[in-house]
């Protein structure tokens, strides 16, 4: 019964019933969930709470509580999240043209999407292999249905939580999920599902939101984002305006208080031109082993292939102009601002095909009396040469710079050479080269010297002097447990905190998320993935060791992070409180880091959380 | 010319220089070396230092010297080392037999090999395969040469010192090594090597000593090491009295002031009672995963296998009798010290075949138009679902114990059921059990509750308690980070610091040692491996954190390392400083460790030091 009826039904009541809920808000500033009773005319009031309410009005009420004067604009700021922020970011379903949805489950990792409903992880990558969107149905699922997990457009499980395998994983895919939706029964034998009266057959069409936890029937069509919008172009649209407009009070608050810097990853000129207009104030890290993929690929194969020194340096400067060119749309798109550039990092192997399917290519051919193509015999004489049992715990990074000749200077030449040709169109080229999985000095300084004559050599042959900051990635935990002398060679640090997770807890992300974590988390061993959030008795531990004494021995050290943590709510709270200067993340979380970098700025008045 | 010929010729200077030598040795109260000049009857003393001696010399100086009164036992101990004692364990050729060297160059890796010359890994390899002994010689290694250096029996190089890649890679596989024999000239594609006016083509036969760096043509008749047995049985022999009387001597003084017990890792009832003879006081790690192997392998690739908990259940009932057996004589072997148990610590399918060797069999024979063997396809199909990118960093250790039902209890069961046999035959057991890769407290409080339960459980059935003491390795930093937590569950920790250095520096040593150790040691970015030598600064300091945290949560922690570095002169000294307890080594690093744990007790005095 609406509360216009009371007013009718007993007036009196009902006055004293609107006394009481302005005073309650009042007290409490902000949205109450009220309980009362009324009995024979007396008026009850049984209990109140502070409003559970969606991210959509956390925003309006916010903004509007502080538009009467009832809050704070810092009060305002406090009470959004920028996981709030970032579930308005994705497009949802059109709900007015789908009716009421079929199952409702828990929303374990957001987004919206469509597909076909399979019943196993099989079908789902012959479906997917044929080119078909699907969505994996299954009661719940084990590490057995990772490829299948892989395959789908989205998870949809009817038992278990949060913490559930399909949630973990899905979560850490990126993927649509929605699990524990138990009103459904999934019978995968007669690979279908049913909920109340209905039953969907495999092969038939659903939609899934991940972002509120809800299934529909057929496909769903799919409406933008009007904050996503609004981000991207500054457009406030029209029939979201006040939503947008709260939005946008915040983010405008957020960076009116906050002290963390925020950058973004970005590894094109197009990510980073869309991070910039996200509020990006700079790429915190552009991976350079990405402008290897692709049809580059063959060269990078020539390059490893190279029986010597000259058969390398061929490859390596084919490799050259390429890579110039990826820096120059870069540095263009982040004009005047700056641009963190990592030299190659990953092990040389990954730009190879894989291990075993070679090996049975070359065997079938001889078992079938064919020979077996030359390229391959040599790509598998390569492979195996290169095989390592552990290539996160191999030759990469720093180390791959110091064995393999002219790496680092073909790298550091295609960045100075950009720096001189933006300077030459008459633009401010801020370019930073950042040296990764460094565990000593020696290896710093080592690298720092090949990197400084190149640059050098290069304002030299162009008459434009080139000046980059040279830095360092904290990314093993004896780069943390030494950054006092790390730091005599760095002016500055960024933290990988996924590598530093992997190292400091003695796991890889792909073998173990899958594997175990949810177990771990039933098991109460952690109450978030190492992953998501930052392990501030670990991994955190070893973070507040480095800047501690890096900043002791160069007190002018700038220090970042450009893991995913930098776009974890919790996690950039942290990272303000370590006494970082900037966090860097995905494009689309630099939104979501703005925020929350306010909120932690604001933290000290004891009036925010990250949740 | 001897010095008694100077007496006959100059006695006024014979006598003079006879007093100064007198002075000279009571001043260093050591074997000096001495250089002097007569100028027309005038007697100049040109210069004077300690003299180099040989490992035999080292000992038999320094208790000569004792017995004389000129230095006390404490410094006579400080005066030999157990790099010196290591050497002196080995074989050496009968030198008698086989006359001069054929070449000299530097000891890099000890031992003796007698072996086939080859001159290449492929030959090597093939070679052994056959079942011939070889002797890989190159002018030097490359990460190329490893699956010959892993098939020879000796490595003989014509150039590079202590760091080059031969010799950092064959001192990590323990495979006898000498490097830079500068005489020899290396032919490899005419298959052979000349040195003077020698030529040695592939296939002759050649004796190397890695402890000497000498070369022999020839199979030279190898001859026990007289400390060896002594230390074996007790035995002082003949011909070598003297100098296993001062190793005894070195040996007996080294217990009477070393804090540290030393103990040993050792995985069967042999190794427990050779390392009982060799001076341990226990054994600091038993590892279970090496009773999974040979003929057992079956069972575990049954429950690996498993299709529901029942088949589980039975497969780990068959191994139950069997691992029941391997601690009853281990126990026996050290009764009345203490045992501590490692459970099941690497990943599952290091019990499976080769994954790429698996896809080939099956491809091969379909390629043939075969039918593939169905257990082949079986057993594919769970290699494959059991992949890890980087099992170092996957499912092992508590993890394993934790989602594999059963396990624990299974070898806690065992090992519980070994304690009661023991003490029902009137035996004194002191089993520990060990919980590996710990990463929290919640892991251990898990597994410790499944470990009491089994005890206790074992307790009632037999009548008999059962008191184990339960720990944990320390061997992730997240481990060292938390130990204050960690030590509320563990009543003892055990440094894994082969783990520890891999986590800490981001390297897995198969990978790396052979791919860039050597460049590494070339470049100055290490002094030496940290596999072989504890880092203090990185690996170190975790290992400082942990004690003191750890001591601080529980006063009366027991604390040890079981790792190589156990058995290394400076690591030892590290972990006397460290305040560790005990260190545990492989049985023949027992004396050694004994030794240099005395010598770390008197370096308060500043008269030792590890080398």
């Amino acid at each position: 019964m609406p509360l216009t009826d009371l007013e009718r039904l007993d007036p009196a009541s009902y006055l004293e019933l609107r006394a009481h809920m302005e005073t309650l808000e009042h007290h409490y500033r902000d949205l109450c969930d009220i309980e009362f009773a009324i009995e024979r005319g007396r008026l009850w009031m049984l209990q109140t709470r502070v409003g559970k309410r969606t991210a959509e009005a956390a925003f309006a009420i916010a903004a509007e509580l502080a538009d009467e004067g009832l809050i704070s604009v810092d009060e305002a700021l406090a009470r959004v999240s920028g996981d709030g922020l970032a579930r308005l970011m994705f497009p949802r379903f059109d709900t007015s043209a789908v009716g009421e949805p079929l199952a409702h489950g828990i929303p374990a990792s957001p987004g919206a999407a469509v597909g076909a409903v399979v019943f196993d992880s099989a079908e789902a990558v012959r479906r997917a292999a044929a080119g078909e969107k699907v969505v994996l149905v299954r009661q719940e699922t084990t590490p057995d249905d990772l490829p299948g997990m892989v395959a789908a457009e989205a998870v949809l499980t009817s038992r278990g939580g949060k913490t559930s395998h399909a949630a973990v994983v899905a979560r850490g895919m990126g993927k649509v999920c929605v699990c524990g939706a138990e009103q459904i029964t999934v019978d995968p034998r007669e690979r279908r599902f049913t909920v109340g009266g209905t039953t969907v057959r495999e092969g038939e069409v659903v939609s899934v939101d991940g972002s509120a936890g809800t299934v529909y029937l057929g496909a769903a069509p799919l409406v933008d984002s009007a904050v996503m919008r609004y981000l991207e172009t500054g457009a406030h649209g029209e029939r979201s305006a006040p939503l947008v407009d709260a939005v946008a009070r915040a983010l405008r608050r957020a960076d009116d208080v906050r002290r963390l810097e925020v950058r973004a990853n970005a590894d094109t000129p197009e990510d980073a031109a869309r991070a910039r207009r996200f509020g990006a104030q700079g790429v915190g890290l552009c991976r350079t082993e990405h402008m290897f993929l692709g049809e580059r690929r063959k060269l990078v194969e020539e390059m490893i292939l190279a029986r010597d020194d000259i058969e390398r340096a061929r490859a390596l400067e084919a490799l050259l102009p390429l890579q110039r060119q990826d820096f120059i749309g870069i540095l263009e798109a982040m004009d005047g601002l700056p641009v963190t550039i990592r030299l190659l990092d990953p092990p040389l192997h990954e730009f190879l095909p894989d291990r075993t399917e070679l090996a049975v290519r070359v065997a079938t051919a001889s078992a079938r009396g064919e020979l077996p193509e030359p390229h391959d015999v040599e790509l598998l004489d390569a492979v195996n040469r290169m095989h390592e049992e552990n290539p996160m715990l191999g030759l990469r990074g720093v180390r791959l710079g110091l064995v393999v000749p002219g790496l680092v200077a073909m790298q550091v030449r295609a960045v100075a050479e950009a720096v001189v040709e933006r300077v030459r169109a008459g633009g401010d080229p801020q370019a930073e080269i950042m040296v990764p999985l460094v565990d000593t000095v020696e290896e710093l300084r080592l690298a720092r010297e090949e990197v400084d004559a190149v640059l050098a050599e290069v304002g030299k042959a162009t008459g434009v002097p080139v000046r980059c900051a040279v830095g360092t990635m904290i990314e093993l935990p004896r780069a943390a447990l030494t950054a006092g002398r790390i730091a005599e060679e760095a002016e500055f640090f960024s933290f990988g905190t996924n590598d530093l997770t992997q190292t400091v807890w003695g796991f890889s992300r792909d073998d173990v998320e899958a594997a175990f974590f949810s177990a771990y988390l039933d098991k109460g061993i952690f109450a978030t993935s190492p992953f998501e959030t930052i392990d501030r008795d670990g991994v955190g531990r070893l973070v507040e060791i480095a800047v501690a004494e890096g900043r002791a021995a160069r007190p002018d050290l700038k220090i970042g992070v450009c893991g995913e943590h930098g776009g974890d709510p919790e996690s950039v709270h942290f990272f303000h409180a370590a006494g970082l200067d900037y966090v860097s993340c995905s494009p689309f979380r630099v939104p979501v880091a703005r925020l929350e970098a306010g909120r932690a700025a604001l933290e000290g008045a004891g009036d925010s959380d990250s949740r």
